[in-house]
């Protein structure tokens, strides 16, 4: 039972009603909620709000001032120790279609997994914490601690209005820990811990050229959008990946040795990452604590979208009228992603590249925990107890979101725990979760509940 | 009457049945034939057949090995000479749809100018020289010479079967002159004549990454297609406009004494043509006599298409598993095709940008007519006699084509005449031509046919 209390009631309730929450997730899956094109939010929100309610809670939909709303609910326990669990009801775009080998909406179980855009990231999570509180309750009554949802409807677009919520409500915010969306297990199996994410500044650059695409035979004399993108973008980063915006490293944080220590004790998974990715190599040859090095303390300028001229299949001797980049930066701890966005636009102008239109739309800030903190042993633990595995633990995360926002803001400690695996495919065709996970994972939050009400 | 015979009872039977020819246009302009896409291919060849039956010759549908066919037709003349019209039926894509004002495919009449697609280039030209066989017949009877139609299908798509179809039937394309597809008016109004194409190198370059899209966290350290690509490209051209593939301006032709002459005779139409593009200034701020030399005897490298990962509204953070860009290179006198393409790949291995793929998918020489041909000569006095006004003589266009294939090569001298005008919009949205050149357009082939007849 290692540290949490003999919980194979509860257990067992779960092993029993498994169909049931598989069941409960998939009504969620087959609801795409894409925050990105507006589409399915409204729905999304109440079909939680419903799950919410059955649970015996009455949620409240918080407007965010020019947002999606959050979805928020609390439930009270037997002790003052509260836990809030973070969880976002978007999604990412399913596209490219044509990759996905059944409906991404569909919730399709084959080979003892679950399919659909969103299952791991993060309504498997949503669905695993919510049959957690079910199973308590319906076993054991009241829950052991009180417990707050706070469910957003941006995570997937950078979580723009978060910190208005934040802002009008900070008391709904507060708790002695919180359990992040994500997590999972390793591609080797292992169950990882995360103690914090990148930051993010996702940026949308522009150039223009004629009022409308004309006959490539002008473009002797014509200026290129596509061609000005293109120098333009060449003078952000280097073949070697070196970052160059001059200034773009300054404020980044080098790892502490207890850092470097847990780095160190990773899991080697190069091979199937390689495997899975279907390459030969990461970038520049890198491998073991370098590679760690570079993954978890090293920012990212990566081009997440390009577009100009015609496409299709062919010749068009066209001259493009316009041509687009979208520019994914992840940020380490310190830096700020509204001075990397006036560093890149200062690094644009000084370039001549005044005539490259840009647009900052998704910033968010680095966030850690202590390796130390409690609710980081409690995850640990209980991760050790339900699956038997000691986890890895990652100092913090390649991914971002808000973590800085509702947790480091509140002085608040966080942790991941979820029911992901390595190739679950967030955010890639064919996303998918095990349901052997997805029962574990619901057994985890019940032994994190159990366990954290007594720290 | 300057050169031509008295012409006045066909230029009246022209004026009198103009609504006629205008239908029979706009009959073939409803008939999408879009090459690169396969679309309408078969339906279009059959109209132009139906229109040249008509005329009282029995078309061929000539195979080209592996490409759309060639429809070819002759007329029996009066004399022992014989001039070929080159046309092609096949159009480009008519996308940007939504920047249209019209439906591409209607042929809708607005503001004294018919709008289509493919009106300008080059359907006006077929519809106004079969109508000018119509009218000569009507009223004269037998044609004063030979007359030839090769129409091909994948001029838009750089005629990659045309040399088939000249190395399977050099007789069929023997004649004493040319009058090649294109022609027009300047942006000013006053006609123009060009003896010449440029070449053209049409590459698509392709990147591969991950064996899907992947989560853009990964970016740290999993290669990203879309900056291979970018860096790639900014290897061929400095933000200097110059191209930087060593070798590539070696075999350029200087122009000569008399092209650099009829080069500063050429209108000044530099405030217009920005005006009609909605920018400033010209690359590197050209202007007078250097904006000529660049626009007809250097040549370029383009990017007509370029797209990677996301391009959809808003953000979605996605490491690319593609990248894809559309190379146009048009060439100068004595460049070719094949060997700049063997000058790009070897300049991208040498740069280590051996896994960027290439694929040629449209090669053509650069042609030249001397500015003495009879053909000239006679193209350009019709002109004045039908519009009244001496053209503008450019020793070569910034278009390409099959010149070389169909003309040089059998030293066969070749002339440009046509409906279009300044802003007729080729290969753009609303692309269109006026009604009156039209007609004029008709008057002018029969007004080469009688002159070059007694040349």
């Amino acid at each position: 039972m290692g540290s949490t209390t003999d919980l194979r009631d509860v257990y067992s309730y779960i092993d029993e009603h498994q169909g049931e929450y598989v069941g409960k997730l998939q009504r969620l899956l087959r609801q795409p909620s894409i925050a990105a094109q507006s589409l399915g939010m409204d729905e999304m929100a109440t079909l939680v709000e419903q799950d919410l309610a059955e649970l015996g809670t009455v949620p409240r939909r918080i407007g965010t001032r020019g947002g999606f709303p959050v979805v928020y609910a609390e439930f009270s326990g037997a002790n003052n120790r509260t836990l809030s669990f973070y969880n976002h009801y978007d999604v990412q775009p399913a596209d490219p279609l044509d990759e996905w080998e059944s409906d991404p909406w569909s919730g399709e179980i084959r080979d003892g997994r679950i399919w659909a855009r969103g299952v791991s990231d993060n309504k498997g999570n949503i669905a695993a914490r919510l049959a957690a509180i079910d199973a308590w309750q319906k076993v054991r009554g009241s829950l052991p601690l009180n417990v707050k949802f706070i469910i957003e409807g941006e995570e997937e677009i950078g979580s723009p209005h978060l910190q208005n919520f934040a802002d009008d409500h900070p008391e709904l915010c507060q708790a002695d820990a919180c359990i992040w969306e994500f997590g999972g297990r390793d591609i080797d199996g292992r169950p990882q811990i995360h103690l914090g994410l990148k930051g993010i500044c996702y940026v949308e650059l522009r150039a223009r050229g004629a009022r409308t695409d004309w006959h490539s035979a002008s473009a002797t004399s014509v200026p290129n959008p596509a061609w000005r993108m293109v120098w333009a973008l060449a003078r952000l980063k280097g073949e070697d990946d070196r970052i160059l915006i001059p200034g773009f490293y300054d404020k980044a944080v080098a790892p502490t040795q207890a850092e470097l220590e847990a780095l160190a004790d990773l899991p080697d998974t190069e091979q199937e990452r390689l495997d899975d990715l279907g390459i030969d190599r990461f970038i520049n040859d890198l491998t073991g604590q370098e590679l760690h090095l570079k993954d978890y303390f090293q920012p990212t300028c990566t081009i997440s979208g390009l577009l100009s001229g015609y496409t299709e299949k062919g010749q068009k001797t066209v001259l493009p009228s316009q041509a687009m980049a979208k520019l994914d930066m992840r940020l380490v701890a310190n830096q700020d992603p509204h001075e990397i966005y006036e560093l890149l636009r200062k690094h644009l102008d000084a370039n001549g590249f005044t005539d490259i239109e840009s647009e900052l739309i998704g910033a968010g800030y680095p966030a850690r925990t202590s390796l130390e903190a409690s609710i980081a042993k409690v995850v640990a633990e209980t991760y050790e107890d339900v699956y038997g595995q000691v986890p890895a633990i990652y100092p913090t995360s390649a991914g971002s979101g808000p973590w800085y926002q509702l947790c480091d803001a509140f002085g608040i400690d966080a942790c991941t725990a979820g029911v992901g695996h390595g190739r679950s495919q967030a955010h890639a065709p064919n996303e998918n979760i095990f349901v052997e996970d997805f029962v574990l994972g619901i057994k985890h939050i019940a032994a994190i509940m159990d366990c954290f009400a007594r720290r």
